[in-house]
This record gives C-alpha cells, structure tokens and sequence, in this order.
C-alpha cells in the first residue's frame, strides 16, 4: 500500500542522505568496525550536508524545521544501506538529544550549543543507565551536590552510546537524594571537565562501529549554568522525551526489518538447492510472506505514529506499542534471514549476519520490550 | 490513535444498527443459535433499516452510495453486540454477493433481483466449494449443459452460508468441462427450481444460529437469462470479488478481536485471585498488552486497506495480507481470553466463549491462511 | 523410539479397554453428547470389566494393584477411541477421587465406599472450586460447622465433573473460617442428604457427555464419620493428590494429540487440492512434522514421569511441567489439525472438530497453564 | 527428574573432562577466540587425556569403548564450561569424523592413522559442503578422476570445522559426474598433499575461536589407498553417519540451553530492579519456568536417543527430530537469557552474549532445521 507519509522535500532529502552515505559511510563501514569506533568527523561531514541540524532553528544555523519526517528519513537511509553500525551515533543525535537542548535549554544554553550540535562540532550523549541499574531510574545513585555556582558531581553511567566521541553529555543526576524521581535533575557534563573519566569502549555482539562507554564522575565541578531546566525535573524530562526516542527506534527497526527482508528475498531468488531457487520451497515462501505482511502492517500504524507525534498527540502507550512490536519483528526478520542465508547467514561478510547482531540490542534499549507492556498495561488501567 | 476513516455518516449508520442490534438481534440470538437458523425475516427486517442496499442504486430502492466503510460499520457492530452468528448471512449478502449483481448483472437482471435484494426478500447465497474440493476451484466438477434456453445443472455445493434461506444461489458452473478456469460460468439458481434441492443444515463448532449446508443439483433447468457475466468468465469474477470478500472478512475478525479483547479486559479487572484483581498480574498484564498493541497495529493498517478499496486500488495480496494476519490475530484474542476467563472461559453462557468457537472458522472460510500466504508469496516474485 | 513402559499385563488391559470402548460407548457418543450426560449405568459397566477399580483392595472388589500404568492404558485408550467426553467422568475416579478414598479413608469408610467405587455403582466427584475462586482454594467460603456428630455445611461448589452422576462428593470445606489453608476439610457428601442440591447441567464448548453442574448446600447435616483424614489437613491432602491428578490430565493431552495428529496425517495424505495430497505440501508436512516430532519427545518425558510416580518420586514440579507442555501441546495438534482439514475442520461431524472443543478445557483444569508455571517457577527459587 | 543415563565410569570422565576445562581451556578461551582459532596443542593434550579417543580400540592407542555416553559428557562439559567456541573442533572429532575411520577405513588406513587421531596429533575434519551448494549433497561439483594409482581432485569446499588446522580431511568428491548420489565417494586428502590449499580463516558471528575454512583443490594426486570405503558409496557413507553427527549437535545444543538457562537464573535472582529480584517479576519466573520445562522434557527425550544409538536403534527420522528440536529450544534460551540480562546481554564480556553468538550456527550446521522436518515429514510417509 502507498506510503502518504512523505512530500517532495523529504524524498529531496532522501535522496541526498544516500548518496551520502554511499559515498562517506558504506565504504569506511568494514574500517570503522573494526575500530570499534567513527572518526569524529563523521559528526561534520554530516553535519555539513544538514542532516543533523534540520530541527535546530536557522538562528543557529540549522534548518528550522521541527518534523519527525526528517528523522525517519534519515533513519530508513541508514537501515537500507546496513551502515547502522556506523551511524547510530548520529541518529541518537537526532531522535534523542536534541529535544532536551530545543525544549529545555534556555537562551544562552542555546546559543552556546546549538550552533555546534546543528554543525556536528559538538557530539551529544545522554547518561541515564548506571551499572546494576536498568529501567529503575529513580533508584540512580549519581549524585550532584550544590556548591555555589557548581554543582559537584559523583557517580558513573553506563551503556552510553557515543560514550568516547562525546562533547555534551546530558546526565541524570540526584540533585535531591532524598527523594526519587523528584529528586532527579539533568546536567549537561563537558568534555574535559576535571573528573569526568571515560571507561574503555565496550565490546559489544554487534554495532561494532558504536562507542559504547562507562563514564565516571568524581568530583565534577559542573556549572549551575549547565543545568538543563529546573532543578528536581529531571524525571519528567526524561519521560516526555521518550515517546520520540522510542519512536525513534521503532523507526529504525523497521526499516531494519524491511532491509533485513530485501536482502533474504534477493538471496532465495537467485540460491538454488535440488534444482530451484530456494524461495520457491513452501517454507520460504511463507517465512517471506509472513514478514512480508508484517512489515506492511507495521509500515501504516508507525506513519501514522509519525503523523500523530507531528501533532503533538503521540501518546507514551502508542510509542512503546511501536517500540516493543517493530523491534521484535525486526529480531524475527534478521533470524529468519540468517536461517534462509544457512551456513552464509553465520559468516560476518554477509550483510545479514551483521544485521542479525546489530539488531539483538533495539529489543532492550530505550526500554526493553518487558517495560513497554508494561506501560502499554498500566495505559489499559492494569 | 485516533481512527480517521469515518465521518458523521458512517457515524449516524453506526448508531442506528446498534439500536437495531440490541433491540431485535441479541435477544434473540440464543434461540436462534439453539434453532440453527436465523428466520428470514431479520433480512427484511434489516433491509427496512437499510442494512443491505446501502450500496444498491437508488432506483432499485437502495442508498445509492458504494462505500465499503458502510460495510466496516456494519461488520464492527456486529462484532461488538456478539451477534456473528445471526448476522453473518447478513454481510455475507453485503461484502460478497451484492458486487456480483452490482457489477456483473445486465440491466434486466438488476431489476428483477436488486429491489429485493435491497429489501431483504431476496435472500442471496453463493456457492463455489465442492465437496472434497476447497481452494482448488478450478477442479469443481459441478456442470451445466446449454440445452436451448436453459442451461442444465448437475452437481453438488458445499458449506454454502444462507444455505437454507437463500432464494438466489450465485452458484460456480464448468460450462466447458474442457477447460480448467476458463470453462467456468455463474449462475443464478433460485429457489424452487426443479431440481435444486438443500441438504441438511450442518452442525458445526460455532456460529450455531447461522444455517450453512449442502446443496445438491440435479438436472436442474437453468434459463439463460440467469447467466452472470460473460460464459466462460466465472472464475476471473471469482478472483475480482475476493479481495472484497477478504476486506470483509479481516474487518469482522479485528472487530471480533476488539470484541474479545475488551471483555477479557473487564473481566480480569473485576476478577480476583489471591486477594487482588487477576488483570494485575503480569502475566495478564502483558498478554492483554500484547493483543491490544496488535489491536491497534491492525487496526490502523486495516482502515488504510479500506480508503484503498475505496478507491480502487486494494491488491488482492494487500487483501490477503488483512485477511490472514487479522484472523489469526482473532484466533490469539479469543484463546487468550478464554485462558484468562478460567472455567468461565468453558461455558456456553460466556460471550468469550462463543467467540471462541465463532472465531474458529475465519482462519479458513473466503481462503485459508495457507493460502493468503500463497497469494502473498506469488506477489513477491516466489 | 520404542516405549520402555508397559509390561504384558498392560497390553493384555488395553485390548480390554479397547474393545469395550468400541461395542459400547462409541456408537452411544452421539446420543450421549446430545443428551450432555452418560447414563449411570456406563459407570457399572466399566466396573464390571475392572476399569474402575484396579487400584481397589482385592477384598473390596478391585484388583489391588497401585500402577498408574494402568490409569495411562485407560486415558489413552479414551483419547484414541475419541471419546473423552462421555469417558472424562470415569477417569476422573481412576485418577483423581480414588486416591483419596485408598489413602485418607478409614477402615470403615473403605468398607462402606470402595466396593461401590470399584463396581461402578458409586459415581465419585470431588468439590473444590468454588463460583468467583479458581486457583485461590485458600479463598474458599464453603463452612462446616460442628454439630455433635455431624458438620452442617453451607456454601456452593461449581465446575463439578460427574456433578450430576456423582452419588459421593469429596467437598472442601472450611472448618475454620478463621484460618486459610489450616482451616480446610475434606468431608464426603453422599446423593440425597438433605440441602445438597445439584444445579443445572452447564453447556460447554465441549465435552458435551460429560455433566458438569453446580453444587449448593444449604444447611446440609454430614455425619463426622464422613470426614476424610483429620480436620484442617484438607488443603494439604489437595496438594497432595495434584501430582497425580496433574499427570493424569497430561496423559489424556498427549494421547488426545497424538489421536488429532493420526486423524490429521490421514486426511491430509487422502485429500487432494490442486491434483496431489495437500499432505505433500511443505507447509503441511513440516506442520505434522513438528507436531509428531513434540509429541515423541513428550512422550519420553511422560512415560519417564510415570515410572517415576509409581515410585513415589514424581515431584510436583515434574508433574507441573508434565501438565502445562502437554495440555498446550494438544492445544496446538487440535488446532493445526483443524486447519489442515479446512472447512471440514468446523463440522462437528468430523473428531478432528469435537477433539478441537473438547480439548480447550484441558489447559484450564486441574490447575491452569498458569498456575503450574507458578509451581515451576517457585522450584526453580523465583 | 533423575537421569539414568549414567554410570560411574562416565561420571570419572565428567570429572576428569571437567578439570581439564577449567584448566587449560577456559583461561585460553578469550586469547584464542581473539586469534580465531586454538593451537594445535590442544588436540595433543586432550588426546593425552583419552578425551579423542575413548572410542578407538586399545591396539591403536583409544579406550576401546564405544560408548556414546563419553561423546554426551564431552559435549556436556564443553558447553557448561562455556568453551564451545574452543573445543567445537574436538568433538567434530569424537562426534563426526571418527566413526568413518572406524567403520570404513580399512586395516592399512586404520593402522595410518587411528594412532594420531587417538593421540590428537592427527586433526581431523570432514569437507562436503561447497560453495553455493547447503543441504543438496548430490549437487556437487569436486571431481576425483581415476589416473592410475591416484585420484587427481579439483574443486572447493567450504564452511570446514577446523579448516585451518586439520591434517586429514575425509573429502566427499564426484568419481562418477555422470551420476548423482552412487557418484560420490570419500578420500581422505592430507595436509601437504600439492595442490591443496586452505583459504582464509571466516570471520564468524561467533564460534570465534573455531578455525572455519574453504579448501579448495586444484589437480591435488590423492592415493587410491586413502579412499574410504568403495567407490561410490560416498553418499550413503555420509547418510549412514548423519544421526550421530545431529545427536552430537542436539546433545550440545542442550547441553547449552541449559548453561544459558542456568547463567540467567542465577543473573534474574541477583539483579534487582524496583527494589526486587527481577527473578521475581511474574514474567521472569515464566519465562525460566518454561525453559526449564522444555530443558527438562528435552533432556529426558535426548538421554533415551543415547541408549537408542548405542543399541544401534536410532532412526535417522529420530536423530532428525532431537537435532531441529533441541537447537531451537537452544535458540530460545539463549535469546531470552539476553534479554533478561538487559544491556549487560549485548556485552561480549558476558557469557550469555557468547552464548548467544555461539549457537546461531545449531539450526544451520549439520543440516538446518527446515531439512530436518523433511526428514521427519519423509518418516511419516508425506
């Protein structure tokens, strides 16, 4: 069925995130794996060609355009080229941070970081998870203690994507330790700020181009300054801001589950085993038909997901049903991806090996699948 | 999310088949499903309220507008006053049969059969499955021979809905047994013909109030002002009427699904175990999660299909895709709400547990899963 | 892979069994299910032939051997014979009540009820749900109050299978409402004690011979000497026959898939679409693949599950998991069976359809699919 | 349950196995899987233990036992110790290649090389797989023609288990192209043979420590004295020994289920979220409840597959069935064990992500789960 989704400017934009990642991204990709980590200027180049910045006002030279269509875009393109390894950094950019420094930070904030993150400059990350502590934020022990004009901060973070490339992280932190969630505050931690140390990048089963890091702090002097709203909003914060992240990454799961598909169909077209091409056995046929159809239906709800979110009317229930279901098709396709590729689908070379790596970790992050029932559940009064 | 398919019309025409379904269906329901036969009447009665012409023209006494969201309305209210059992001969008339005498009829055909059909005194059946023969049509062995001005029928149907009250039969017919789907004709074969005789009303698992039989042919004379269409144009016909069918039918499943849904939802609320509300469990929690983020997927997916249709443009696998995922969704709801009823769950007296048995045949009327997933694979190239 | 479990004796008691079951109660299934209950004298009969009472003392009439390999022979043999509605009543004594009256019984309790248990003239039930409390038995509101020498017992009881047939009822009862588990007893409640009323037969998506019935009691007088075991030792001597209870619910769902696979593997190698079995399909064959593959594995793992009960070391965890994978296992071989015969697999004609409804109660009974991974889990310490 | 496979001599080599593991491979197992491959060494020194050669008889320096229960513990221990990536290549030895020397080698070819195999100073390995060919043996392209007293072999292999350090390699080559399975036979092609080349070592999803290799064969002269067996019974040579080689599969893959089970458990009882043990969150404890269901029907299932095989009873339709069954039980208790870790399941550094990588290659290797329900579906006449 025809996606209503897009106009012309999206589909130019489409166009122009292609080729850029045909040409800068697709043939690092294997290199930067192998790092474990992109070169920062991946952050500019991107940046440079508008697709970081397109929601940060044009006073800060960015785009000036505040329309989720952009993001899915932008991460459709990253999904179809299999380059996901390489570019999630950019997409938590989009989908993640840049609602805290558009909604919350104040003027002088803005001006100071805007211009940066809109040129790729300034590389952003957000501190949530603590190690021994999942989806509990409220059970956080970082702490930051006022001291004049500071703020002094203790405590380490976890799972932190761009942890290593990082300028701004944006970090939960116990302003009020007596208190659970009203007791949570944001503070945009800096590079360089005496203290703030970065773990080792951490090494994971997939995303292998993704810095992953522990961050710790010990004694961070942290301006009030870099406060990112009231202090003791911290929770509240986080959770507005988490029907678009995890829209985000059911976005992103899907246009992985629809890459993961394209690839085996192609594969079980051209493949032959005992004399036919293997997509012509009944079992392959279905497997096909069966994601074929769930993409499909998945496609219309999380449009009009992207719709909705447009309209401000995105509820938190609609984007974890997004969340959790996309991310499962996509864990479905990539398995029943390899399965078809057989002994292929096991070898790194292959695009759809990579894919099935990749895509073990949407399933959990940004809330796992069990968190997202359960606040589907409490939405049905259970 | 918000459903934007319908507008103050279809809104009015919900209101009004609620009233006439709470007033003259559901309690009635348990004597009919205890006779296994709807009396003829409630057709016309339902074609008084303008049930079932809506799409008829004006001029044979119908609404004069062909919009398939009419027929969702229908179909949901259905669903939602737990009545499939006596009314599925009702949409059987307005989803399947009606477009061949719309479409197919000449100009004295639509006079002699359309005011009543409009009405409700023209009961209509079409009958396709043979005995032994499901979805391989073109393998029917039902003849008819052209002697003059009739045709002469022999043969026997199977499974046929409205099978006792049906006055005009749209019956499949190889009228050149040599070929396989080019010898097939349509004919309307109606009630009191010499010949047409109607089996028993069969007992099946579910739908109880609605009479499904067999009907048997023998040399049965046929005038050939009874031919629909085009000889030898029969099974392309067929083709061209499923993906409607099909809508139809995956609309009353995922209404069928909500149905089963939200008294499950109920009862797990009020319900207790071990001192607390067994919906409070997790488990209970994230099975009711899990069918209402389906629910809502679905639901999105299946009012885009119906603007398709609208306007001409639903394939038939988009058609199958609705039918097949949708239905199997129903199968999940209905199971999963009877589990969560308990015993309960077992008892005729249980709305839960008539859907149940009700649901079971939607995974295999108007074409298997199997072979919605065979249509699907065929459309991607397998 | 040969089955290990049966010795001579077993086999010579099958082929009893057997052609029992095909003079005299699959021809009267279909009068039976239409009448929803069987005559009390199908229970003499079966006593008469030694099904009943095998387990019996030899000096109360039975055949003094403790071997649940018999218990096994019977519940497969009902499966096989597709009968296990109007048989579910006689295995419920086989299984269930028996125990009760071999290990709680007093010498003159014995005396008095177990040659009538044995003969077949005594129909047994047992008690123990009550209206608005599944699983929580804890819950339960049925009292017994001393008086002299009798306890007067008021409350009601409903699901009771044999709840019409039964001449003896196990009943649970609260002794001391003011304590939970400690407070329950188990007293025998005989036909025609004054206030024990039976409520209508209840209609069921299945099993439709089998009477299932609400019980009331309304100041009804039960002689102490009724009372089986010591008072307050009810609930624990409920746990204590589940083991069984659960294993043999297990036997009848693998015997009952194993029955749908053998109806299903039959038909679908006779009936043909598109000019070859629809056997030969791959969908079809890995359908019944995967099924005769899971029915072999929990074969071994039941037989296992039996040796070890007859050695009393059947844990009720074991038996737990016995009752779950078994039950949901039938679940998906009735279901996969249906479908494969198309729309035959809705007329209640066919077993295939009656093995459907009959076998949705399984995964209820005795403890749902639920309740038993509560008791794994808390043995596995979670 | 208890299992009763057995007895005390497989006990002495569980501990002896055992203590080897923790010695000397599993504080190598991150230097070598970061190699991608383990020292030859390892072969000797498992050799020295009797670990290769239980099964070899005395005269050439084995145990003489020819016992499955050893190959079980082996596995057994390999997995609970977490090493599979280390010690795959040992039991393709015990499990896969050894039976051909000891059935079809002659008494030369046994008296060449039964001693180094034995010893673990002869690696072995076995090549039928080809590049673009999976399941369809009989589809191979490798030739071996007839030039006096040698075979002159040209053509490629790939996916080869010890690719890189095998010293003889039993080779499935076409002596009669013009035949489709009567023209296969075996040759045992060694290291150093001219002509005979090794490609480079396959970057896996995981396994890393496992050397996988193509081969590739250009005018290699192979002695007709290396042939196994008579020309031209390659293909049933291969058959005959393919339900040994799945029930090795199967019983490490269950092997593996249960330390995945048994890592989670531990981690689900440890970790807290919300003040509690995440174990204790309803559909935690399902979800082990479960696995530990299905783990524990499994293993009964599989034990009596080893008392089968060692009669000489196994099927190849039951091999089948152990293979796709316990392999995807494996892949279920692998997935959920992650996601029950949360983001520490995503970390290399935990055993359950190696898990995870690791087993991705059970459903694909030795054939895939798809060829298994074939086989089944053939046993059942379909």
């Amino acid at each position: 069925m025809r996606r209503n989704l897009f106009e012309a400017e999206h589909d130019d934009f489409r166009e122009s995130v292609r080729r850029f990642l045909e040409k800068e991204v697709v043939p690092q990709q294997a290199a930067w794996d192998a790092a474990g980590i992109v070169p920062r200027d991946l952050f500019a180049q991107a940046g440079s060609h508008g697709f970081l910045g397109f929601a940060v006002p044009e006073e800060f030279g960015g785009g000036g355009i505040r329309d989720f269509r952009f993001n899915v875009v932008l991460n459709e393109e990253i999904q179809r080229a299999g380059v996901a390894s390489a570019c999630l950094g950019l997409t938590l950019q989009t989908d993640v941070t840049l609602p805290y420094y558009l909604d919350l930070a104040n003027a002088e904030q803005q001006a100071r970081w805007l211009p940066g993150i809109a040129s790729g400059t300034l590389i952003t990350a957000v501190a949530m998870t603590e190690p021994g502590i999942g989806s509990d934020l409220a059970g956080m022990s970082t702490t930051a203690v006022r001291d004049g004009d500071h703020y002094v901060v203790n405590g380490a973070k976890t799972f932190i994507t761009n942890g290593i490339n990082s300028d701004l992280v944006i970090t939960a932190v116990k302003t009020d330790p007596s208190k659970r969630h009203d007791g949570i505050s944001l503070l945009v931690i800096e590079r360089g700020m005496p203290g703030f140390e970065r773990g080792r990048n951490l090494d994971k089963l997939g995303l292998h181009g993704q810095d992953t890091a522990e961050l710790s702090f010990i004694d961070v002097r942290v301006p009030v300054a870099n406060l990112l709203g009231e202090e003791g909003t911290g929770f509240s914060q986080l959770v507005t801001n988490l029907p678009q992240e995890r829209l985000g990454i059911a976005t992103a799961a899907l246009a992985g589950a629809t890459a993961a598909f394209d690839l085996t169909l192609e594969y079980v077209k051209e493949r032959k085993a005992f004399g036919k091409p293997i997509g012509s056995f009944q079992n392959s046929k279905f497997v096909l038909a069966e994601l074929a159809t769930e993409i499909a239906i998945g496609q219309q709800y999380l449009d009009n997901c992207v719709t909705a979110h447009n309209a401000g009317e995105l509820s938190a229930a609609e984007a974890s049903m997004a969340k959790w279901w996309c991310t499962e098709l996509q864990g479905r396709a990539v398995d029943k991806g390899v399965q078809l590729h057989g002994g292929y689908g096991y070898m790194s070379e292959y695009p759809i090996t990579r894919a099935y790596a990749d895509a073990r970790i949407t399933r959990i992050y940004g809330g796992t699948t069990e968190i997202m029932k359960e606040v589907v559940g409490r939405s049905l009064g259970l």
